[in-house]
């Protein structure tokens, strides 16, 4: 392991990362971004797949959320993100489970949260067969898009809110999944790195028990030249 | 009836409509549009809920399409769209079918067809009960989006293709029916009014039989300033 502390620029929140694994990417940030405005001081807010915790240390350091708990399978992932919650003195409202999602009705977490966030596996896993970290975190290994759904289901309350980032490549899957487990896609948002460009990854929000009705937001365009960031982007990573 | 003749700004084609029925929008021009790179002369194409032949009307202006047929529910719609076939020329290589499309099966249609095209009602029925030719033409009275899919992937050969134009609410549902008969969405363009804006209209191209991957295409941006077209638009307008 060859460990950093990373400043998140934002109230000066830092996060402990493995720079041999899989380190948190814009992904993760346009997530925490997207779930904002769910969250309250009434929430609780359990993030699936969290790896270093990167996602619910986002909202905890931008919103008074009520409770904020990570769910990890990997233990020394797991525990990364456990020292990175004591670095920032987030204890009182913040928790680390290390733990198998496919294992969610273990957990005493029935129908218990506001909001459900997950940036999972992205590519299915087909013949893999590996215990690598960053292949786990990438790949769907260990749980599938379906499983990541039904955990997030069985999680929330009703009308409860899921928050998920994906690639739209699999877009039709995912709305599959959703709708198994009566969580409806309400808004939908999709990332275009250029406005000339393929999207290459989508925003989603889906409600427990929603009705069937979705908006496709305006378009979320990354760079307008060559590494030079949109003003939305520039805004979603201003220093706060 | 309020019969007026539109010229199609296209190789001098022209098409009959009644102004007090349902008049063609830019729905069906960018349907059009995006199946066009799919026609070549040996192409099968027929459109369903095809009104006044719009949309065959104008990919026969574009291509050197084979053989074009067009199925429309009501007796009245569909002999303006005969007219405007023989207005143009085009008896040699287009027929327009009156009928009803969840008869699919009677019409001797099974697996012809290399491509089938659909600017369907986009709103379900609900509690609407009427006969009145625009209320047909926008509410899923007749039809619903089961039955226009079944009847496209019926029609089509393994590995043809299905070009929709719909409103983004409905996409969940879309996705659904349309993998639920082995259409499988294979691209998606989103059309945003303008750059800021919600999307209010998207194109899919789905494949009987095609595996799981979906391309998100770059956002289609309708007006780049109040009543002023962007480029691309234009260009698809555009007189050739």
């Amino acid at each position: 392991m060859a460990e950093r502390i990373d400043d998140l620029q934002c109230n000066g929140y830092k996060i402990i990362q493995d720079t041999e694994g899989f380190c948190f990417g814009m992904d993760a940030v346009l997530l925490a971004n997207y779930a904002l405005s769910a969250v309250t001081n009434e929430t609780r807010l359990l993030d699936l797949c969290s790896g270093t915790g990167i996602v619910p240390l986002l909202i905890a350091a931008k919103t008074d959320c009520k409770e904020l708990l990570g769910l990890e399978l990997q233990k020394d992932v797991s525990d990364m993100a456990k020292r990175s919650i004591e670095m920032n003195h987030e204890e009182y409202r913040m928790k680390m489970i290390q733990g198998d999602l496919k294992e969610i009705k273990e957990m005493k977490l029935a129908s218990s949260m506001n909001v459900v966030t997950c940036n999972p596996p992205y590519m299915s896993a087909g013949l893999l067969n590996t215990t690598d970290r960053k292949l786990i975190s990438r790949h769907e290994v260990m749980c599938t898009l379906g499983d990541v759904c039904y955990a997030a289901a069985y999680a929330l309350k009703s009308n409860g809110k899921f928050y998920m980032v994906h690639r739209p490549n699999r877009l039709v899957d995912i709305f599959n999944e959703l709708r198994r487990v009566h969580l409806e896609p309400k808004r939908m948002r999709l990332i275009y790195p250029y406005e000339y460009s393929e999207a290459n990854m989508v925003l989603l929000e889906a409600v427990k028990g929603g009705k069937t009705q979705l908006i496709v937001e305006k378009p979320l365009i990354v760079y307008k030249d060559k590494n030079i960031y949109t003003d939305e982007l520039l805004s979603i990573y201003a220093v706060s």
